[in-house]
């Protein structure tokens, strides 16, 4: 079975390439919240947004464009382990998709000013979904992420 | 640009078609939390998998393979207005991916035992993705869905 996807729009981040990125951002779990981007929709979806500057936050799913090959087993930044590519957010998996929550800051038309961006800029958007209580799971078991002390579990 | 991938894996869930599911189901943020079924990843991917167990929480990322087509204005279940289908669940979308934080139950090789379910048995898995501190967000404001009462979000 082939699955066949195509962009709705692209991501616009102040992120060109892996530099631009400090990397303390990805050791604190609030570290992206205060990236600034913006979610530009292709105009023959804008219909699709009616009412989206509604709810406070929005999860984008997204093709990782850069990303090249996977490996089932990876050492995530920051660690020194091998773990499952599953239980990581690695780009280099089996289908690169993205997932990330961002804030809404405002919509103009096909545009939308979000708080959380950690993509590059020019990342093709495949979805966007209402964040909704559904989402929201606690209490929470991390694995391995459980020893790094930055990353903290709200209850 | 033409963006493809390929299942690693299915869902096995109690519901066949439509007509399994209480409707009821849908309009509580807790409705699916009992339904239990299995995430079965392909025996290639397996080692991918390593570790998982230690998490409570999963995403799944999975194609609305019963879905035909899309509508940008859509009237969702329980409701009686049109809505922007990027506001919404709707399977009938550009892109039809789904997507479902399940909760772990137990691992046996590369069947994952979870509760959660909302997909159609033999949904086609996209990704998993362990879910961390970055997902939980609050507090949240819903759009059109904040009138339905029984939709209350964790502060």
């Amino acid at each position: 079975m082939k699955i066949k996807f195509k962009p709705i729009g692209i991501v616009h981040s102040p992120f060109r390439k892996k530099e631009d990125i400090d990397p303390s951002l990805y050791s604190n779990s609030l570290g992206f919240e205060r990236v600034q981007g913006e979610l530009e929709i292709f105009k023959e979806y804008e219909e699709g947004l009616k009412d989206i500057e509604g709810f406070s936050h929005l999860i984008v799913i997204f093709f990782f464009h850069k990303s090249e090959g996977f490996r089932l087993g990876t050492i995530p930044f920051g660690d020194d382990q091998l773990r499952g590519v599953f239980t990581t957010r690695s780009p280099h998996r089996p289908n690169p998709i993205g997932l990330s929550t961002v804030k809404i800051i405002e919509r103009h038309g096909n545009i939308i000013k979000v708080a959380g961006i950690d993509m590059f800029e020019g990342t093709p958007i495949l979805d966007l979904k209402p964040y909704t209580p559904r989402d929201q799971k606690s209490p929470l078991k991390l694995g391995w992420l459980k020893d790094r002390k930055e990353i903290e579990s709200k209850q």
